[in-house]
């Protein structure tokens, strides 16, 4: 991003580089595409209809969801073929699934059988059928199953129940950052938990169609886990300063900043922006006993290191050139989906130079 | 809340029990007529219409906001008195500042002559003018100045500045909490810095109209500090769990809960729950080395340990009942402002059982 702050709109704003985000999205295509890979980008992130339109332009299969409101806005989209990658449980939303799916393919992922009823339910009222992911847990340990035979238990039960379509496996790699994500003993790892649950569910004629992974941090490594058939692209469009801290990015891949403004510069040493928690959500970025709250490129001296409701406090102290009351800052925040997600609009910096003004689409869709 | 969660709204949701937060309210304006205080609602925390009505009701004397866009929004509250109890730097906001004061009496918190100066602008510009409430520093040190002669310089300036008008001065008390927030010391530090400021003023011709405070864990110690002349009331109304694990207030008067739902239980003693950081926020509670992200009073043993964009990692090994997956559970958020930011909607569980949908009318009120 290299191009000035937008001094026309009023601080804090979400700001998207376009050519940086293109640069990405042409990354992660040419990764998969290397690999023989489907990408499904995870509108989680950025919650954009014109950045998911930017996505399956560029030759996405479909797109990923991780609530029913989202989906419901992304059905704009018109019939692209959705992933809810979350176990969406509930009988309203199995009714909202439901509807969406008379009109497209849409699956979700799930690891019980008391979820896939309610789903099935609700896909035999509206005269349709959901698919399946069955959740494998690649060590994350957060949801889905690893036992070969709980996995085929699921798989089964998503074939064989009425209103349900098996479609294959969804995966998460979350437990992989930093050095872990590049090691190939990861990956050996989740493959000797992988590899007899694969066998297990062809042996039982349930090989799955496809198996969904995703996660930033490892991303360009995906290849390395077998079977892997799709990436689910979430934070990797954007980048975010969790991604650059732990070195899985370049500053220059990182699309998109939070515009604040100093608004106080009283105590020595210290300035106060106007973004604070509601602004760039309270995501704490905890590095080498550092405790980071964002990062700001044009000061890389400055530490952003608390953030009340709507005061970001940064310590410049050791900046050569210390910002002042009125100067505007661009900071890479900690987690961009969070700091998206506070924000009605966002602002799309065009490589002709002024920024045209977005949506967030789907933001708040909590259900 | 001894009511129900009620099962007809699709989680995760806020929800309010009336009447707690009627309790709460009566016990503040209690305390606020003992000590002759005024009280003002601080409506940062909850950017309703309807909470905002139930504390004009019960006799607060105006409002506070932080952002300008909450003040468009409260507006519509008719001629209540603001404070824009925040450095709202900028043109664009001073504008709009302005705008707003043609109709009411508005005042600005400010701590430098470059804010009050685009104020003054703004003023003169839409003829008319804007209170300028100068922030002094009470040991937080965030915003504010502390040193006599600097204080005396800027309450000048605003008194004399064309367009501002002086209205005293503001504090926030926000390094008080847990055993400090009751302190007597930490009242006479405060004094030992205070009195001699406000001596100045007084010899300069400048005593304060209006001293407010702020600051929930030490609200009911406010009166300890010297000629301050009104609360402003923020999380004191709703209550939440950095408040109630500080000791500040009691379990029944946390009025808040984000109810959510069980949606895994794959891994043993663990549940997943559908509320992560874009439903409760990602602000987290450190106390006694124990991290927490929310509390769920009727399962005093779980502990919410970690979350994720949209998943809860609730540790429920101690639990004598385990929550199974498709159970709700009501939490006490961390930082209960941050989580009514992030939904549309909350709802008011009225004493006659029934939940009122009602919005969030200032949420994302970011500017």
């Amino acid at each position: 991003m290299n191009n000035p702050l937008p001094e026309t709109v009023p601080t804090p704003f979400v700001l998207v580089d376009e050519q940086t985000l293109r640069n990405n999205i042409r990354r992660i295509h040419a990764y998969a595409d290397r690999h023989g890979l489907a990408v499904r980008p995870h509108i989680k992130t950025h919650k954009s209809l014109r950045m998911a339109r930017m996505q399956m332009e560029a030759g996405a299969v479909g797109i990923a969801v991780a609530k029913v409101g989202e989906a419901e806005v992304m059905a704009r989209l018109g019939d692209a073929d959705m992933t809810v990658a979350y176990p969406a449980v509930g009988t309203e939303r199995a009714g909202r699934i439901a509807r969406l799916a008379r009109n497209r393919s849409v699956r979700v992922a799930a690891d019980c059988e008391f979820h896939m009823e309610i789903l099935a339910a609700a896909a035999e009222t509206h005269g349709t059928e959901i698919g399946i992911h069955i959740m494998f847990d690649a060590g994350l340990h957060r949801c889905g199953v690893s036992d070969p035979a709980q996995m085929v238990r699921l798989a089964r039960y998503a074939r064989n129940r009425a209103g349900l379509r098996y479609d294959g496996v969804q995966m998460y790699l979350g437990h992989l950052y930093g050095p872990a994500a590049e090691a190939p003993e990861s990956f050996e790892r989740i493959n000797r938990l992988w590899e007899p649950v694969y066998e297990r569910l062809c042996d039982a004629g349930l090989q799955p169609e496809m198996v969904s992974s995703g996660s930033t941090p490892s991303l360009f490594n995906t290849h390395r886990v077998r079977h892997i058939s799709e990436i689910r692209v979430g934070t990797a469009l954007l980048n975010d300063y969790f991604i650059l801290k732990f070195g899985h990015c370049t500053q220059d891949a990182c699309a998109a900043r939070l515009v604040a403004t100093v608004v106080s510069d009283a105590v020595p040493g210290q300035v106060i922006i106007d973004a604070g928690a509601k602004a760039l959500s309270a995501k704490q970025l905890l590095r080498h006993e550092q405790l980071e709250l964002g990062y700001i490129p044009e000061h890389p001296e400055a530490r952003i290191f608390r953030l009340h409701e709507e005061h970001g406090w940064v310590d410049v102290s050791r900046c050569p050139e210390r910002p002042r009351v009125g100067d505007r800052l661009g900071i890479v925040p900690v987690n961009v989906a969070l700091c998206m997600n506070l924000h009605d609009t966002w602002y799309l910096l065009s490589t002709t130079g002024d920024p045209e003004t977005e949506k967030v689409d789907a933001r708040g869709c909590v259900v």
